[in-house]
């Protein structure tokens, strides 16, 4: 058992709230190079996340090449580049979809800059979430806005070099409250499937309607060849963008355990393992620290199942037996071999104790004094 | 604007509940030609039922070009042939996707009865909704599940004569709790693509998960050409199957702009209009009649929609400004000019008043005494 | 039948969003004076909103007094009081139900303060929404947060004059996403009782969980006299504060029957209706315009109830009847109805188009320039 | 730490499904006295359940005394008496709160007679569980069911002896699709508020609204002193009848802790921890075994909180600490502690495994033949 490799969204050591308040903390870092900084942190304590996923505009510097080095010097690799649609004035009614020609244009501009930007670092994986949509009946045209989504996707995609890939991501609701342009996986599958191989879905946690499945879409979307990553996160209600595994934790197990039976889960395939979390009013890093914790115990617990005894019993229509297999591996308590897992890699076994003793959460706050705290998105 | 055709289940005449209780009614048909009597009854009425659909195995009868012609002398055609894959004690783990492999032969040997079953009775389509799913995580492999359900619909849609539809419905869940094979209107959709033009997706207005906006899947079938049906029924919490119309009459208008907007409100054309309900405490006759005139009135909205003023306030972004043309529509009331329409006709402009005076209520009372009621399913 | 008078909110006039992005509006009032402006309009043109709900901090001046008559000069009085306590700093981790003593304290500070300026502005209401809940399991004691929020609300309600109110708003999450302190009616209904007479129930149609049937509490709340105030929206998935009736006008006009059934749509009684609005991307005033007479339009189906033909038909069990009663009402066209009863109180029969055409839009466009625009809450 | 006592329902043991289908298994008891026997088996392997609920009409018998003696003889108390207000041609519109007196009469003679029942049994108990409400808008007024159900629970109360409670559960929907008449904790605490001490609510853990927080009514009604019962069973949708922790277990381990942390997981107490579940396709003895397993594992790592630990977390504001100590009791491994309670207890250590090396399975299956299978309710 290797472990699973879990990219870390930059975002999610800034500021972050809901609507009504944004609670500031101490020692957030203020640029790219402090988030990065606080990655390598979690990496040094988890040996888990070698890479970062960066935010454009929020992460735009005037040297890509040298973030990526400086990155590389603690070890982070910069990882899948994320657009953002949905913050400029003009977007008000859309990006993309937008019935303004002009607007959609400047939308696949900031694209185009993406595609630009992965290219300084390196990066595989252009992601695209697309807030764009509706609040009221009537306001738009659904399908006119299918026609304009179609063919600003066949656009990016034609710009994308041939070893680049393009991640589609799809979400229920918010910030439109009546349509939005990819509610689910299967528009964002649909898509895919329409511009070509090196357009994949992505599967966030907290996307879905209630009472969705999402192990079923996971295994689905792996079965097509088309899953290309997880935002992890995890709910109670709407998007609540809580610590993964923090809400349900056998669901979370359920999932990697799909990804483990698809041979997912070794690291290095086309799925990336990215978290996507707002840390609204626990610390940040400890908030990675936890939801990787949570991603290993129970990426553990997935590999634990006894898959021949499992196919066994489900051949055999023995639907008590098939479950208690998986049962068995989810109530196992992993975390004993989880630390000796870390100590023979040289790691502290226990990431959280070792990463608050280690003078870092009193520093940053002491140093990170002035400037512009950093803030986030979704 | 002309009458939409409206699709009658033979099983809404026949008795039905939930797991609870089944509440028999007096007057409910015995076999198949009283059913078709009862159909004949509400498009008498209304003008608008011209077919009904079957349900194998519950109109399974011994001789269907017979039964054509008793439903063709009431002026009604026989329409989509239903499989029922749920009842036999076989398929309690599933039928088409069943872990052993002789239950999935003998569930698509029923297909192919089915198939059989549309070529006497001129049917032209096939419509298949699987309950195929499980009850407990790990009861058996979804992906497995997959490639049997892949299999075996290629196997009937190979077995299809040229001229003929295979409809594949999708629900969210019951009869299985933790998956159904067939959750989603994507999965329905990524099959259908899979099989080819003559696979399409039934959309069961009750089948979804709380939250989905319905008319956007409607809007992305139609413009993706694979929109074949409509269950219609409506629904508060899950699968209700009342009367359509009757939980959320604005979301059903929204549903028909979205066909008119494709010109699929024509008639005649690839979307068949099919109710599929169950008038638990309701009269059965009647439950059929309100729903139909439920869907005229909403359809007759939809076509009032001003479509050159909404699309000029869409692509004006003037938000407000485009949902108030819809919403004048849907204000509207529409009961006189469906009334004219009717005597236009030579219908009663009341069909249910005219139903409920006819003697008919009464004579079936007196007149289906003895023999077994028919039941039902969804 | 009159007019039902609506309470519109400060807040609905002022700039609002998602977490994603406030999109700004030019003409936003600045000031709590010129939101009073913007209420005026919007009761100068419907002639049905003859009060206007505070929310503070956002509408402190520092002269009550002055601020009522300068509302009175234009047929505007001050209504409902709103307390926040959602936006200070030391309310992360909640304000009444905060497990530190110092910032409850704090909390009740200010919902003392909202009792002086009711005394100062002659409301009548105070209401309280309580934002206070957690986001992890574990992360407090939900029974100790009972226990802190009994406590305050004891201490607050024996503040208030023995002629004020004392409004309890429920949530069923956001901002808090595990646990809301009051999460449901029941909740806020047993704390009322605990309190007296004087506390009541808010019923926020926007606050329940997915397939909540709002009018049945509506009708429970009015039964036990236990409804005080309605925050009017509409939402299709969470809190999504859009115009009232747009997303469910069937649902709007159910809730408004069973007040109407309870003789509580006569004005002037125990329930207050109040719009609680943000307008994301349309123009404020005709937003608040435009929820306005979806609320008229429901009340007046809901008074066109025929209730006699509804007893009977309820009482002889017949369903079908009864339910068409119901929907004889509902599927009335109103609006010719209350354009004539606008003509006869000296309105313009189309209030939107009036405004539009009064020039107020484009003065405060070009005069509410410079200084800071106001912004919102919930 | 002790053993919880579980009470079993009787209809467990018997023939259940979905409105789609029964699918009858081989072994089912055919009277009261079989399914007792069943029981004894549950709790001769895990000797955790020494009280079983009868369900009216189903295990109706001529002599009640006798039917405990029978139980006791192997070590099974009769407990709670469950109504059955569902299955009589007369309910179609309702039981307690049918427009038709006489109907309600009828009603009210069922739940005298389960009182009769309680005395002969020596149940503590009486639970109602209500399935009245309405399919469509209009159909009944929703206040005046209101005033025959608070009317008919006063009747029925006032019945009951000193020492004996009524238990009011609740649920959301189904069978009635529009309104329930008590769909919710508020309404059933409402009623039993206004009945006195010895009327209590039932939390039946499937019968909530999607994203309701279960622990939180728990909680809530501990502090009020009015939580009587549970039905344990889960849900991924709609009230799915599953094993208790099949769905969610870390939900189940929530609950579990708020009972712990009032003091109320010791047994003998107010609250009767009853399952209420199908074995639609499982096997019906191991279905209960497993679903004992699964709340003795629950309890027994809500129990393992170190709640000093917690309050202190809480009372520091320590959002992550806390619920990191909420967490290491649940991801704790407690089957070896239980297997040893077993061994000290004088059964084995594993229940299922006993049971199913016992020889009972195959002698039910081969001496019930013949004879009326049990079927059942919800």
């Amino acid at each position: 058992m290797r472990t699973l490799p879990v990219e870390l969204p930059s975002w999610a050591f800034g500021n972050s709230g809901t609507r009504f308040k944004v609670f500031g903390q101490a020692g957030v870092p203020r640029n790219p190079y402090e988030k990065i900084d606080d990655v390598a942190q979690v990496h040094r304590f988890t040996g888990a996340t070698p890479s970062v996923a960066l935010h454009i505009p929020w992460d735009r510097v005037d040297d890509y090449p040298s973030l990526a080095r400086y990155a590389a010097d603690q070890g982070i690799a910069l990882g899948t580049i994320n657009a953002n649609l949905f913050q400029d004035d003009d977007y008000k009614l859309g990006s993309l979809t937008n019935p303004d020609a002009a607007v959609r244009a400047k939308a696949l501009d900031h694209l185009v800059e993406c595609v630009d930007i992965m290219l300084a670092t390196g990066s595989r994986d252009l992601k695209l979430w697309l807030p764009d949509g509706t609040n009221y009946p009537g306001q738009d045209s659904i399908r006119a806005r299918q026609d304009r989504l179609a063919e600003a996707l066949r656009e990016i995609y034609a710009r994308l070099p041939a070893d680049r890939r393009l991640i589609v991501e799809y979400k229920l609701f918010e910030p439109a409250f009546y349509t939005m342009d990819i509610p689910d996986w299967g528009v964002s599958y649909a898509h895919c499937l329409s511009l070509g191989d090196r357009a994949m879905v992505c599967v966030d946690t907290g996307h879905h309607a209630p009472g969705t499945n999402i192990e079923f879409i996971v295994a689905f979307l792996l079965r097509a060849g088309k899953l290309g990553a997880f935002d992890f996160n995890s709910r109670f209600y709407a998007d609540d963008d809580l610590i993964v595994g923090a809400a349900d934790p056998f669901q979370l197990f359920r999932i990697l355990f799909e990804c483990a039976s698809a041979g997912a889960l070794r690291g290095g395939g086309d799925v990336t393992y990215m978290l996507d979390q707002c840390h609204n009013i626990e610390p940040k890093i400890p908030g990675q620290i936890r939801s990787v914790l949570n991603v290993q115990e129970a990426a553990a617990k997935a590999l634990l199942v006894d898959t021949e005894a499992l196919t066994a019993a489900q051949n055999a229509g023995d639907v008590l037996g098939a479950n208690a297999v998986l049962m068995d591996a989810y109530n196992t308590d992993v975390r004993p071999l989880l630390a000796d897992m870390r100590t023979a890699a040289g790691l502290d076994p226990d990431p959280m104790s070792a990463y608050l003793r280690s003078g870092y959460p009193e520093r940053i706050v002491a140093e990170r004094v002035g400037g512009q705290q950093a803030g986030w998105g979704a």
